[in-house]
């Protein structure tokens, strides 16, 4: 048996390596899985909603490993594997997926109804499922081959494994976020934060033609990235209503869609604004255009016992629906059903059609031991994206 | 000069009729339109929303006649009107729209840029652009090669007059709610609000193919009428939480898609339920399933002087967005763009099609004069749907 | 070992009941299918397609089991099936589908890559991947989880049997040649053929909301079941041109969509017209109007030895293709992918939105000994469907 | 009155300029045109399709004006244009559309009924509706408000003249061709024709995020221009098959989508290939993949008197139809709804997203005297775009 080590939650802001037990082919119920795989992991990136989990938001058991933006090489493969092999260098949707239920078979397997027995959705690294998280040297993949992205050359794909190691997460949900706002050719666009999420936002609208992007937070390092890749951005910590700082961008007050990349964590407007959930839906609604659209990938919760308020305790929210209505407007949340863009982003990735991507998102790849520092590091706002590289693969590929 | 008289609104709960000025081609600013033409009236509906204004729930100016669902016949007409003519039997859509901006354009004929100079929606009878209502034996309409939806032939139309007086609004509206929700074949379909425009949903959830159609209301009658024509009920009087109610009905709790036929005058659950403008919101977010959708034809506003609450007065609801964000749903809110949909509904009418929707919608037609205590007979909750007649046409024609 | 007994092509217009082997869980390579299951046939009908095998027109080895519409019980399910258990009952999609490659998980069933070694497309009882027909007693139907549509409730589908028995092939294929043709709410719809999928395409354009629905054949008995069930009919054994007698019908030359139910063993118009495989093509180009769409499940093949010229042997089409562009249609072609309306349609069915189905399909259940004289009648071109009960299922459930 | 002149078809490779009457608000019928404008042309680009007439090759009317790609400046409204104002700088579409009908209604601009009496499609300096081409100094648009973009900043608009003159026709109707063939994030994209509207076609692939972007064609010179732009090329007069050289370009022998940017004049495959109208056609479906998609906006037409043989003379095309039934693709043809892109297109030009659009292109400005010889030398296959600038305008703004 060869051994294993991961990053494990262990309390609010507490996360630690330790060793923990090599994958097997069983499902959390303790079902075998002859359907999956093992991987050993090539790069797992740090998640802004890990973050959640980090700052005590998100309800997990101490003791979890965390981790679900994974690409690994299969090692082993269940009997019931088809067409992956092992060998084969993939790209893992975070998603759990069983691809054999009506949401699934709907391309809706964000919400699939057989990966977790409390409701319709599954995740690694979460309480989605009691599926172990993938911040680990080796890690288990059910449902492999309806799941896994196989690159198709993996000389090319670690060459590229800058950007595609974005595929199991983040950028099919920045890109999610905009296709479900309306994002298309020639459309302007406000992306409400500058975290890793809301910059491949940005970069996806831009792959999708948005003539005008725009993207919003307090946070003036990431602001600064974001520019120095040539976009635009407003500075919420400014005084100046957000509406006034995107005229004197576009001209107009408003914009056709608006991205939702921060989630219920919000801070309101202003120099030293409070923690304020529903901050950004307010935004969105008063700064999508009659007939707009919005994408809601950032995360909303309940309860939230960090909360700043009673209602934001239970998860509501005070809305600023009596003006949004005669906007006549459309919204889309949730997770990103992150296999319906995968392999289309992919192909754009290796097709040369991306390379603005690497600049906005600046990916910092960390051994497995670095990721203490790096989750501290990242909840103080870095603008980066960690990587974890747990074999030093990357490094021996370059 | 022939005379003229219509419905005209003088305060919260009172409603005249008075002789009122001939149309003239002329709009509210008092700019020639030579794109309008001059209607005889033939049927002209009162409508939930005119009730909000009856209830003194709408701001609107004293003196404004009402209405906004109208049918007529081209008495006269402007020099640049082509397609047009004398004679012509026509069913008007509540939304006054250009046809020559970005929206019309774009088929978003709800937010017209151009008929109304403090934001994109012009309509009929609100105060909305300040065009006259329709509720009158003669009514002007700009625009009207573009706007107009008119019938092939005037013998057959008169005889169903009944169903076609419901395509200038609140078929459509029902339509578009359901239709935004992502109804169709075999879907299963809650729609909260048993008056006209929860009727026409119910109808039109059956035309596109809904395998369950479930309709959920506070008023006794109404949801008798609705019984007796086919479709399923839930009581919202009673104890029973909804979930349960279709859950006893479907043999699931959830359905995939939620129509607001209701608005902001909604009540809460229970006996003797008090009104609580986010209560419908939160029921849809609740029994729409995973991946599901939800059509917001009902109206919302801001602000709402008659609210319950001091959140309710700005317009602002209470959601559970933080349960609902993990369920991947998906919303669409605002005005019906009655012209995107009014020429397909006419077909599916008149090729025999929707012979259901009488029994549903249980028009009962009224004279001018009527109109004032149809008002307060519709505002009591009656199970009708009230059509003024004011030139006495349909029983001519019958 | 259960015995089992299927019919069998023997050569162009002979086919017969012989006894054959008992299905296992082994693909047609000889591999193992841990993901199939053994299904007890409790009925599977006689397809149009099967009658291009019949006749000769499709390559087919000889000593092959015929037959791809199959409804049945579960009897035995392998390792790596978790979903479906024994005992349920259950619709097959006629299209072989693994659900793990691009095309299945765009939801492409028609056209999987894995399941026929010589391109991309797999069915039951074609030379198409070698999977045995499903006229039979047993049959193996392999990625049951994916591929299986359970019915939820047993004596309520037996109850409905004579339509859920539609679900294989028939109707989704009726429906997705109207859907793809772009049938819905108001439409004016041409379908040629008033054989099964024909008459499918009309219920399921009646479903759709279509506003005037018209079946063209040459077959006298069955346009006389299509009009007696409510549709309109054109015959086009008459002198009469096409376009005429849908004017005489509608008004008006043209219609919105046009459905191909034919495919290339189409006549021309006349009364003793010729085999002349771009006839339907050439007449829906021409009588679909400018904007119109095409949906054309009727099969095209290529070689096709026995057409009536040498282009036609080559399967090369003769096509007015200089007249259509100019009227900005468009068109789909291909197998029906089953499983992306299988499921709304059950819902549909058994929420009573389709009881005019059965009138216009005018099924006949036969025994498997009957199926021999039923290819020879239906071949004549009965105004039938066929559905082979090898087990005496129905009339048991009666 | 001022003078006008302008390029002036007097048969088969013939082109004059001469002097024309200066435009009036007047219809092709003598109707008056109050929608109507004139506007000073500032760009008229000579199209492809211009050079079918120039060859002889479409009915065209000796003395008829040509030319449909028009850019001008408005220097006259008539009394019913509201919101079009003397001095705007708009792009004109080339297909005359009135706003009216059901087809404008429903954004097929392509398909106006009311602007040719003959069927339903107009443009300009075609035999289509009889409206003078707009090769010339000064040129009527009718429906003003409906039809035409305006550049919101004139200066600005000046400097990106040489993208934005391509608004009219050619840079929609390569966008239109990717965007109905399916073109998408990722898609591989086989381009038939490196003419201009091929080469628009791979700069809106482009912008779709197309991952392959494949030009075939015959012209060496146009071949060169369409590599060193950054796209692949193949090159038609090889003996290699097509199929093969896409296959040393991706790896695989067939693409997601197919544009058709050459229509009827089409040449086959080799050295010295004679015409052959169905060639691209048989191309596409040949090299599109199973459930992929082709879009056809190059043009065929019927009759054709110049066409090769018996069959093409009548615009019959013999289909490959029987090889292609079995990949379930969809198809897409006629001319592209200029109106339904062309806002895009502008906002993507104006915001820096096409940047890369005009080393495709590779346009020259002439003087309008200059006009013959361009039709001469484009004939020729020059690797060129040709646009007209009556005024010397462009040169007075540089």
């Amino acid at each position: 048996m060869v051994s294993n080590r991961g990053v494990v939650y262990m309390g609010p802001r507490k996360v630690e390596v330790q060793s923990i037990d090599f994958p097997k082919l069983v499902d959390p119920r303790g079902k075998k899985c002859e359907h999956g795989v093992i991987l050993k992991v090539v790069t797992t990136n740090i998640c802004g909603s890990d973050q959640h989990i980090y700052r005590g938001r998100f309800a997990a058991p101490e003791g979890m490993t965390l981790g679900h933006e994974i690409t690994g090489e299969v090692v082993e493969v269940g009997r019931d594997v088809e067409f992956i092999k092992v060998g084969d260098l993939v790209s893992v949707p975070f998603n759990v997926a069983c691809g054999r239920c009506r949401n699934c078979k709907e391309r809706h397997t964000d919400i699939c109804m057989n990966t977790n027995p409390d409701f319709p959705c599954g995740a690694y690294g979460f309480n989605l499922g009691g599926w172990p998280g993938g911040q680990t040297e080796y890690h288990m993949v059910p449902y492999a081959d309806f799941q896994l992205l196989k690159f198709p050359d993996k000389d090319q794909a670690m060459e590229r494994i800058h950007d595609l190691t974005l595929l199991s997460d983040i950028l099919p949900t920045g890109y999610h976020g905009c296709v479900i706002a309306g994002v298309g050719t020639g459309s302007t666009v406000y992306i409400a934060g500058a975290g890793p999420v809301g910059r491949c936002a940005a970069a996806s609208a831009r792959l999708l033609g948005a003539s005008a992007i725009i993207v919003g937070d307090v946070n003036q390092t990431r602001l600064q990235l974001v520019k120095k890749s040539g976009y635009e951005t407003v500075d919420l910590t400014q005084d100046v209503p957000l509406a006034d700082q995107i005229e004197s961008i576009l001209g107009v007050r408003e914009v056709d869609c608006g991205v939702d990349a921060v989630g219920f964590e919000a801070h309101g407007h202003g120099k030293d604004a409070a923690e304020q959930p529903e901050a950004v839906l307010n935004d969105l609604m008063s700064v999508v255009r009659f007939g707009g659209g919005m994408g809601i990938p950032g995360i909303y919760t309940s309860p939230d016992l960090g909360g700043p308020t009673d209602l934001a305790k239970q998860g509501k929210l005070i809305l600023d629906f009596g003006k949004a209505w005669i906007k006549s407007q459309f919204a889309m949340w949730g997770q990103c059903p992150v296999m319906k863009y995968h392999r289309l982003l992919m192909q754009a990735i290796l097709g040369g059609r991306m390379d603005y991507l690497s600049e906005v998102t600046n990916i910092e790849f960390i051994s497995l031991d670095q990721a203490p520092e790096a989750y501290r590091t990242f909840d103080q706002g870095a603008p980066k994206k960690f990587v974890i590289d747990p074999h030093n693969s990357t490094k021996k590929a370059a």
